[in-house]
């Protein structure tokens, strides 16, 4: 693939827009596909409480369309298995109860065979809907399933990093790809912005976007800066030479509690070799680090603590977002398969793509903010507390899910998404 | 003492300003007031990880005074007693390291006799070296070491308050008072704001302000009002019978999970007789509701999920501040020796005193935020990070040490602070 | 199968004694034919911290061949595979680190079709060893080694019936075997001992036991009783309607902590239907109590207390096996394939098979025990503490791994394993 | 004192035999000698979950007697305070709910002055009751509670002790004594027994025993001997040295991972120096290890490992009652007020006094135990359980307290205890 068209890939956007069927059809096979050289064992293990098996992704998404857009559009919808609505819900309280988070992992059964069935039977179902029923409200409603469906892609990648990365053997998920690197743009600059009055939130359109991004409303900034590319591994390990793990004086204090109960000194993946350099997991297995290719898996304390080391700060995500609303949406995602981040190109500040960007803006509601109506209201609104919110997409992210105003949030302790950060300044 | 003195009350504010040694000693001295009801036993048990003993308050501020004002104002300075530092650092990180929190309840000794000595020497040195001292660099840091030791004048009652809960005696820490209650401003009414660009924070002038409450910048708000007082008991109870601690829609998921690890059913210090009817402990002892009487001991969540059942929403901390701008610093504070909190009273809308007000800003750095250098700097700016921010101060404060400005942050589970709400709405 | 064969069947011990390469062979192929059940996803899983996957089991129990028989064995042996010593070792710290018991479920990989390769190499390279060498300390190594794996083969089935019970959808093993039952012994009596000094603990013979179960040593006993058969359900379900489990004074002090903690009222298994009655969950789904089965997955704390409510005792081990040395090993092996205790049965004092019988005597070294040499004596000594014995074997044991001198051991809140007891008393 | 007064020291016991209602008081005004070095603040903390305050053990001891004396022999007794029932019963079940015991550091009221005030007035209660009534029940019920306030002495100091290591200025109960030491037995030698069935256990005379001494009973013994004194901190120094506590074949398996979790390289309260010596914390303060002074506050676990790397064991309780019976009840008690353990002298065993020696005997029942009626039932049997028993008393232990059958008993990990060991070999 000559580089000159990678530079400027913005793959699905630039064909004319596909039907809402052809998408959902789309979506479904791509979460299989991610799927494809996983053994039959790598479905079912929940490796830690924060992810959840393979196989308990496969079947929630489809639940969710079961439930959300199926039991919601049929009269007497009679459901594919009783048992599922316990088993696959996820977190939806007013729908029912639900098997606690951490006891995904002790679901052998159904088998991954069983979970392929039942995704087959309840796309044929959609489909037959779909060709049916013409009501906007059910439409929005598949249409979420695959938005919904796209972040649980990532999640399976996440969660798989995390499984892979906690066995001794370090499996790979994939080969590395030989990743094209023509013109690394090296060298820190800045993009300079003069603040004042400015409008950020996704608008009323048609268009896609979640809840938490409206309203679109006014907010007033200082003049400002952003780095024109993400943090390095680099940049990252002189920090950690520098004894930035050892300081307290550069960590908010529940950062520090943490990095002393979990004895922190890199961020996550990164392992000691036995010559004392450091290597880090990735989805290809181990390998050493590359001082350009952007940090990753970070929590926001790490991240935080580096800006301050560094005498400068995180970017909020209303600066963020208003220097993002300048750029095409391109850069490394999924759709390119090289499953890790690339170090920066000239000409394209990674703003979208690689690798997600803490910001220092807590998850909140915007202003005169409204969650969905009933039991969908529960997807983003019941977390906007004690968390962090990430922008831009990562790599493990499908492109056509990301947008300037896009809202992802962690809570500040946690590593195992694809995250990275940026670094800004007051003018 | 006639009603229409007390609905004006603005105590020490009336007076000429005092000198910085006398305001020093006043202090000083009304910290050993509180004190005055206790046993000795009292001084020394540490209630719960969250709280300390009585006789840390004591040590620690005075070690505040001493390791801040006397060991960077005297050269050669030799402290009082060397394992000080250890045992009444409480959390300065680069001054040393310094006794965990949770171990603050295992220090018999020294004794509370041997802290009151303590006290009144560094007294003694302090108010030596203000007479020979004309610095404003010191001066300053003994206005901090005031109104630090206000802070907790105030920690002394919230942890006491909690000790004295969790003993089968309930014991009171004073009678109950008299409490003048001549004009209750029983109707909820509304404070409307048009909203639009307002400016908050504390401005660089010579009074003393806290490093987070500034530098003074500008916002955009949109239209909105607020409650002319605070929700009531009575008001909680119907939450409470309307079953809010069952119904998880209400509450933000983190609330929710909260709720049923803690088996939370009211707010803290509520407890049920054997009629099925709620009492709560005061600082006078077990006490039967008062309908009328501001709901106090709430954490964030169920401020904000009794906001969320009422269709309504807390008010952000700078909606908060432009209106209290309008408002004189009048209230119930510690002077009135209340001891609780009182129905609202016609003409005072309680923004300040009675109970801290939690609003639904998380406590962050404000644009251009810059701590305090040195040690000092981790006074406020390291706990950036999962707190919320209250307003108003409460019972427990002294007047002299509230400000329209003023921000007090704790994070959303914390319920042993004095803490209540009042409702907002968009407009 | 005609019942009266039933009642006397003593399976292999009939046979002519097989050769060792035989034996080796034959349990080794028995380990593989409990798993035909079983999906792929099933092997993987960790139930509880103190479960394996059984994946884990099949690829523990080849490696202890691997390194105490073929490394031991031959000079300059090179590994199956490096990792798996850190991988499989179980317990034995002096042959070098081992993942932690609680991480054997993060292992996807090796995958099971792996692990089945790995025994199927292992077992030809031990059947060579054994054609080629002639040393009675490489064939007692490959003696231990059997022995070892009919144990695992025995957790395999208790790790899988933990797993299961967890699973919503309650997965049953095997269907419900036709479970013949002509001649229970409903009635309860009783075997009568003299006391005096006898004689327990096995003999130095050429006959495998396990190096706790000697040396032989003589114990002074009182004279007593044991009762002719195990407690049943129905007398089981009698204490619970009695309030067994809400009244402390049946209970020893730790056992009623663990009543409390763990919120236990019945036996491990036991749910309660929609109509308030009990069912138990069996490794074929969940069933209906039968009243004159023995009650199983029963801590220790549960049949010591459900003994003081009789006003009666457990037996101590030497009681026991003094009374137990009178009887054929006979009874409801894992051959039978039932996979359930049975009731008793006339003129079968259920002293083997059925149900492994707690006993008062907690595990300790007999007088002048002496653990194997290196390593091996890692197997039994190490666990002397705060264990207590069990006898006689289960349902789920191999008739060939049973004697009279066998000791069995758990802490005393144990429960997943196939646990019942027998009554006692003084005369 | 001349020394030779000193090694065939037996104080009370060769005074002719007290009144009950003497020595009654003369108990309970050594429980309160004991307290005379204490400040107030001392007597309320809780140092771990397993200590209690003194305050607390001053109002428990009492409460025993009220509850079980003077509640049980009078006729409509009215309690002293209806509270005390809830705050003071430590652990009998059947009298009623009490506080939990992790919440005993809680009560700063009722204060110390309080609780002595109750202790006056319970104390003439009960003399006036006894020269009232003539009722052996009566009087042995508080028989029982003079050997109970006598094990509460030594609790006293145990948490005394450590209370106060836990202080950073390592306070110091009382100040050293001159610790005369004229004739030690430095060398090891050995004390034989030929085994056989022997007897052991209090026999039914009218000497006060707790029920768990009896009944009297015979035991079969192999030949064995006993080392004449306990083991020094010299010796265990070697074993630290030899990596004693890095050697997990040393070690049971529950307490090599009790070493690792708690990170155990020493015996309690030894503390490396900043020359890494080791020190260790006494009640007369911080203090160089002395060679031959018996090494105290050691759990089973470590005397256990000691013995195995020495090649020996811990005796049996049976084989060290059987040896102590032939000596007289002489050695260090707290009546002389040494508070730390001596140098074994010439001609003097160790076996009482001194330390506590750990056997290798879980504390079970005797064959025919029946514990004492009613709730006083609850005083041992129900801790028959995942304890070891301990022989012979303590420094802290009062000489009338102490006898050959005396079975004390704490989990194999506990520490705090006055606890050391000797060694025992079969023959």
């Amino acid at each position: 693939m000559p580089e000159s068209k990678v530079a400027r890939l913005a793959l699905p956007r630039l064909l004319p827009k596909l039907q809402l069927n052809e998408r959902f059809l789309q979506t479904r096979k791509q979460t299989l596909a991610l799927c494809a050289p996983l053994e039959a064992e790598d479905f079912v293990v929940q490796a830690m409480p924060d992810c959840s098996p393979v196989k308990w992704h496969l079947a929630h998404t489809t639940w969710f369309f079961e439930k959300f857009v199926l039991a919601h559009a049929l009269r007497d919808y009679g459901p594919f298995r009783k048992d599922y609505d316990y088993l696959f819900n996820s977190y939806y309280e007013t729908v029912g109860s639900f098997l606690p988070r951490t006891k995904r992992g002790l679901l052998t059964r159904p088998t991954v065979k069983e979970i392929y069935g039942y995704r087959e039977i309840m796309d044929q179902e959609i489909l037959k809907l779909l060709s049916k029923v013409i009501d906007p409200a059910i439409e929005a409603r598949v249409e979420l399933g695959i938005h919904h469906e796209q972040q649980h892609q990532e999640l399976i990648l996440m969660d798989l990093k995390n499984l892979f990365s906690q066995n001794p053997l370090k499996p790979r998920f994939v080969a590395k790809p030989r990743l094209s690197r023509a013109l690394p743009a090296e060298t820190l600059n800045w993009i300079t912005h003069e603040g004042g009055l400015v409008t950020a939130g996704a608008p009323a359109t048609p268009n896609f976007t979640y809840d938490c991004e409206t309203p679109r409303h006014r907010s007033y900034l200082k003049p400002f800066r952003l780095a024109n590319r993400l943090v390095t591994q680099g940049e990252y390990l002189e920090f950690i030479l520098d004894r930035g793990y050892q300081r307290p004086e550069l960590w908010l204090s529940e950062g520090w509690a943490t990095v002393q109960a979990e004895k922190w000194e890199a961020p996550l993946y990164w392992e000691k070799t036995a010559e004392h350099l450091w290597n880090h997991f990735t989805l290809h297995g181990m390998a050493p680090l590359e001082f350009m290719e952007p940090v990753s898996h970070l929590s926001y304390f790490e991240a935080e603590a580096f800006a301050r080391w560094k005498k400068m700060r995180l970017p909020t995500e209303i600066e963020w977002e208003v220097v993002a609303a300048n750029y095409p949406v391109e850069g490394n995602f999924v759709e390119h398969k090289w499953f890790r981040p690339r170090a920066a190109q000239l000409g394209n500040p990674q703003l979208f793509g690689d690798l997600w960007e803490w910001t220092q803006s807590p998850f909140l509601p915007y202003p005169g903010f409204k969650p969905l109506a009933g039991a969908l209201g529960e997807y983003n609104g019941k977390f906007m507390c004690n968390q962090f919110v990430l922008r831009g997409g990562s790599y493990a992210t499908p492109i056509t899910h990301i947008r300037p105003t896009y809202r992802n949030y962690f809570p500040p302790h946690a590593r195992w998404q694809f995250s990275g950060f940026r670094l800004a300044q007051d003018l």
